[in-house]
């Protein structure tokens, strides 16, 4: 059982402007810089923090510090940290729960760099037993208890992932064509599009990506259900229940294989009526990025909810809540295909997808794992695409670690890159 | 419509040592002090916060404090300051959901102030289109749209209250029959029970309570559906699903009228299964008080989660989150029983449940508020209990405000009442 001390911690407040070029751009969110704290965990490892696209989020870093202080005079016992320190710090959901699920994947990506294996691996390799008692069962053993929770096929293989960089919601049409055209190039075949916000819009930009990736092309080498070229939809929570459906079924002619975040992301039962309204059409549910911990997620499988879930590295409670998740899932039936992009989401999510299709689902049906191409150039251990699949990382960890040189420009308010953006916003 | 301007705040870290008596104590907490972050509003009005009882609520000051920060250099516009504030802050749920709410807590006592007017006075006078553009409908158009919201019963009447102060899970069994001696003296009825932790110590003691309030007597007075002394039950969120079924089924002979938060606040759906294993044996399930926000009160009634909806004053998003889920209890026919109890929770919850009588239910059947004796004496306008119910409160405001010399002695870690505690603890 691995043991450890955090001896010294930090925490840094880090940003980039990504929405000065119209990236990430959705329905609900027009302008928004890419927050990240960043968390150092000191003497034994390091490692960085939960993620979101919140104004929110500059809080993050705080808090972290805050619950490190309350947590770091007691003793690391890996992997039960997570049930205790969840129950220390109170409600599993919000920004206190960011803040944990932050802390948490410091600690998993120290674990694993004591093992001397990437984090994958370290899951992989890990006996059933210990796996288990990574896991909070409370609350979820209506659905799944500890005999349901093992396999074993081990096979390495890059992991199918889509793209959402080529269709922003702030992107013009040539810049959508470009990009477009250029992932095409590069072997990209599924593409995800932000919608929500004006019908009229969506439809243009829906018609223009299915004309760019071409009709339902059988492809071999896809793992899309469908074996097609695809094209996903995302409207960020844009809508109420009936919206929803009815400006789906508006777009249901471009053929997209899931509407992700149709509404709140909280609403089991809508998204359960928006499925059954939407299946039939041949467009699943997707949701999961904002779910809040794994009594949402039981719940969405319970209802016939969602059709693709999601689950998100830094909001669950790290690596423990989300195995809880992955093991609900097949049980379920339900594939998972993971939220990234940001900053670090990739980097951490392909641990838990190349886990899951190793140890948990063995399947790559209907399963590809998002992918955004900004940001991954401040990371030591960057992701490695080939053929828009995402190789299997071979160091040691968790990928979280950032370089210095990115931490140090990018500070909120004194790096180099915030002086002048915010010298310039006072001009 | 009501403006102001925010002209100064403070916030201050209140804490009462409520645990060394047993007091509050339940099948999930031991031993816990009660937290009050207490927030002043200046020049324009004060007002106090969010509450909770978990550690982590040491952090909602500091939290609030920020949040104020970056709320203060705006302009209020009463009512829609809601909507505004989350849309700032994020995440509809967790700790700064709650700080959130005290916020606008505030901000609803210096409104009703501006007034001269209690604060359930100023939303019974409010006109209809005012009082809806309260609300945020986004995510709960399926359930409720703007045409269902009102009802114009006006009527001045004492609020039934149900008592949990002589049962708390620490109570020793002579404790617990001096606390209910004394209460049925001073002419309660309705008594909670908190179970959860050992099944035999539950049956103990809810034989012993059912046994001093006598079986199922008709009282012409008594609010309870079925006209009896009633008694209820509160686990906690201690159980899983089916543990709960089980437990409960053992309980079902002392004929409690809920059991209250059975397992997870979050699983709709796992108590819609309890709800469907106990009204056939005579037992509601009460839940709410940790609902996060209004889409995870628009799907309990959806599912027929539950049969008594526990509203919280402070840790929905203040006023305005809490009227919407009288609506949608109004519209689904669920009797609304707020939560209280706690540090001002009764103060401030009165207001709503008096509102909810006169304008949405206008009915007291199997309606009651939870009433816990604590800590009322630190409340310049403590709550009045005559003949086991809420006498309507006259005074201008939310009832929101404490004595400068409780807040003085129990702030912490500097007040007089912790420097002594804390010391002890030191030797």
């Amino acid at each position: 059982m691995a043991r450890g001390r955090i001896s010294r911690l930090s925490v840094r407040d880090v940003r980039f402007p990504t929405s000065l070029g119209g990236h990430g751009s959705d329905a609900m969110v027009s302008l928004s810089w890419l927050f990240l704290g960043f968390l150092h965990l000191h003497l034994v490892g390091m490692g960085h923090l939960s993620f979101s696209i919140q104004t929110l989020t500059t809080r993050l870093p705080m808090l972290s510090w805050r619950l490190m202080q309350e947590m770091d005079s007691r003793d690391m016992e890996l992997p039960s940290l997570w049930e205790k320190a969840l129950k220390l710090i109170g409600p599993e959901k919000g920004v206190v729960h960011l803040a944990t699920a932050a802390i948490l994947n410091a600690v998993w990506d120290l674990w694993a760099k004591q093992e001397g294996k990437p984090l994958w691996k370290l899951l992989v390799d890990m006996d059933p037993r210990t796996l288990l008692s990574c896991i909070d069962f409370r609350y979820i053993t209506d659905v799944l208890t500890e005999e349901d929770a093992y396999e074993e096929q081990m096979l390495m293989h890059g992991y199918p992932a889509y793209t959402t960089s080529c269709a922003w919601l702030g992107y013009s049409d040539d810049t959508l064509k470009q990009l477009c055209a250029a992932a095409l190039k590069d072997g990209w075949t599924r593409f995800k599009v932000k919608v929500g916000a004006d019908l009229q819009d969506d439809m243009r930009r829906c018609r223009l990506i299915r004309d760019m990736i071409g009709p339902e092309k059988t492809l071999a080498a896809c793992a899309c259900p469908q074996k097609r070229k695809c094209q996903m939809m995302d409207a960020n929570q844009r809508w109420d229940v009936p919206e929803a459906v009815e400006w789906m079924s508006k777009l249901a002619e471009f053929k997209p294989l899931w509407i992700e975040e149709p509404t709140s992301p909280d609403d089991i039962l809508g998204h359960a009526t928006i499925s059954k309204a939407l299946v039939p059409l041949g467009i699943g549910v997707a949701t999961g990025e904002q779910c809040h911990n794994r009594v949402i997620f039981k719940q969405l499988l319970q209802a016939n909810a969602l059709q693709f879930l999601q689950i998100d590295s830094c909001r669950l409670g790290s690596v423990n809540e989300n195995l809880s998740v992955l093991l609900m899932a097949k049980k379920f039936g339900i594939p998972v295909c993971p939220h990234a992009g940001g900053v670090g989401l990739c980097e951490l999510v392909q641990h838990l997808i190349i886990f899951d299709y190793i140890s948990v689902s063995t399947s790559l049906k209907n399963r590809m794992c998002e992918y955004v191409d900004h940001l991954h150039e401040h990371f030591k251990y960057p992701v490695v695409i080939k053929q828009a699949s995402y190789m299997p990382p071979k160091d040691a960890g968790y990928s979280t670690e950032m370089k210095e040189d990115s931490v140090r420009k990018h500070q909120y308010p004194d790096g180099d890159v915030w002086k002048k953006l915010l010298a310039a916003q006072e001009n």
